[in-house]
């Protein structure tokens, strides 16, 4: 294995001491970028963009170019398990992801298949390997995967939602084929997660899109039971290195406490919780990722230094800390924005060095 | 003033003994209604049935007459406060209300007015003296109100939105016209209110839809303070009757214990929030309105029976609690399902009869 150049990311989720607050940022390869919207278009469609791991690899690589990201992260979409669990995934414009054959029935659930990551997904992998080649040990690495609620929800309401009437009637109605229909995504997400850190990545982050629409008994079963499933299945000790794990649930700061006894080294924040809050609430449990309002990106660029700095000294002394968004770059923003919020961190002078972690009171 | 026959819902959100859980429904006259489709093809459009006071007060009867609620609710849309200030509300099919004439600088802040209710929103008026008069004392009638947020949200994006683009730039990058826009809705909303109070409300409720969208900070700042300044104008003290209030912040469930402080008689929970957590955060403070997902009315009725029982059961001894859904019933929920829901709530047998609120712990 490579050891990373800059390892802030991987320490700061362990930990461990760090020079400073590492950075990086959700869709941070996207629209907002010119030269995304460039290749996007030599691509054709996204999917073509997903499904080409060089493309994949070239968008991978744009923002660490042009603003020195602490991180990359993988360039692919949540949806590509249950499409190749044979749902079908196709995109509308403007309307966005959808399956043409969505799961509805017990029958519909039976008969999905838990695909193998390095054939049925051979060019996420492929994308993987040729990331983790091109970035050469300077940055790590992050793979992702959906949580198997929130893939579950769009397997079963055939797109996005807003009321998630079909998943939650059969989460009401008949909650035995809900629990093996997240089974199944579980075992899918663990082995495609798993197949990720074989291929190279560094750290993985899973994705709980949609756990905050459910309520506090029905997040603890049937989000988070699978979330910790799937950690359990992960292969994090690797030869001479430890692979990070973050959980982050949108609309989820109500459950920081049960997220954090969940096994993942970190928890990510969206910009609702107030991180100083989040950290009293978890100690020293977890690391926290987070969490910038993504709106803010589109203030001047004196009061996204003022935002980050709120952020940065709301999480305090002490290591455990990566800075991002509460949630993805929206894909209207001026570049420059990013610009003033990646060197605000990374200028920014704490009161104290930032040692390893400590009690927090 | 009328003797209220049925008082279960005044005595509730003010913490006095109760023979029962009292139950209504947010948006319970409503689509989901083929007597309430009726009047609205009647009426030819939402705007047209708002606007027309007596058809306004039949619809509001309506799920009274078929459920036996133990409150009705003013039949309204809470955008008819911007409307009255000159931002001329229409709604478009399927995408819902908008502004001709959004609220975009410091000018158009500026020249804003303040209606006058009785005048400028006459017809809202109307409705609830009609309602009052038709009521003849059986159930309470809650009058309502957007928040400042709220209203403030849709006057400065022009319409609904995902992700508040327009507000939240003025928010951060021109604070001070944030809370001059503010300060003017705070006045137009309290005399909304004081007048509806005037006119027969017997209780007030403010819909905080979009506090949720805020960082814990904003929310604090720009809404949760206009709130407070609403509760402080509000005429509470009646000859011979106090006017309890609510305050309803969808997706504020961490921030309830400032809203316990904000002098509201009763807290609204959203489905996300656990109501026996919530209790135990805000004490004896304020009563809890609320929250059966809304989405569990899809369920088959023994399924619904189950979810109203752990919500009243969660609840547990004492008054204070007045049975809700934590948020809108949706528009095709099938009218025996709200039966069901109605009776598991009227039925209810809790372990003691419950007494006047004391400590929980």
């Amino acid at each position: 294995m490579t050891t990373l150049k800059n390892d802030l990311l991987i320490r700061a989720l362990l930990k461990q001491p760090v020079e400073r607050t590492p950075v990086w940022m959700m869709r941070q390869a996207g629209r907002y970028l010119p030269e995304y919207r460039q290749v996007r278009e030599q691509a054709g469609s996204f999917l073509s963009l997903c499904t080409n791991p060089e493309l994949a690899c070239e968008v991978t690589m744009q923002p660490l170019r042009r603003f020195g990201f602490d991180a990359a992260i993988l360039f692919s979409d949540i949806l590509t398990v249950p499409d190749a669990m044979g749902l079908g995934l196709y995109f509308t414009d403007g309307e966005g992801p959808k399956f043409k054959h969505p799961v509805r029935s017990a029958a519909d659930i039976e008969k999905l298949p838990i695909p193998d990551p390095e054939s049925e997904l051979a060019y996420v992998m492929d994308a993987v390997r040729r990331i983790s080649k091109t970035l050469q040990g300077s940055v790590p690495l992050i793979g992702f995967s959906g949580s198997p609620w929130t893939l579950a929800t769009y397997m079963v309401e055939g797109s996005g939602s807003k009321n998630f009437q079909h998943i939650k009637s059969l989460m009401y109605d008949q909650p035995k084929s809900m629990h093996q229909l997240l089974d199944k995504v579980t075992q899918a997400v663990a082995a495609y997660l798993n197949a990720q850190i074989a291929a190279g990545a560094d750290a993985v982050m899973l994705f709980d899109t949609w756990g905050g629409m459910l309520t506090t008994q029905g997040y603890a079963e049937f989000s988070l039971a699978y979330a910790k499933q799937v950690r359990a299945l992960l292969n994090t000790d690797q030869p001479g290195r430890k692979i990070p794990t973050i959980l982050f649930t949108k609309g989820g700061g109500l459950w920081l406490e049960v997220m954090a006894e969940a096994g993942y080294d970190a928890l990510g924040l969206d910009w609702q919780t107030d991180i100083s809050q989040a950290r009293r609430r978890v100690g020293n449990q977890v690391a926290l990722q987070g969490n910038m309002d993504p709106v803010a990106l589109y203030a001047q660029p004196e009061i996204i230094k003022q935002e980050v700095h709120k952020i940065l000294h709301g999480y305090g002394q002490g290591s455990g800390h990566v800075f991002n968004l509460g949630h993805g770059i929206l894909p209207d923003v001026d570049p420059s924005h990013v610009q003033a919020m990646v060197e605000a961190v990374m200028q920014y002078q704490p009161v104290e060095p930032i040692q390893a972690a400590r009690p927090v009171c």
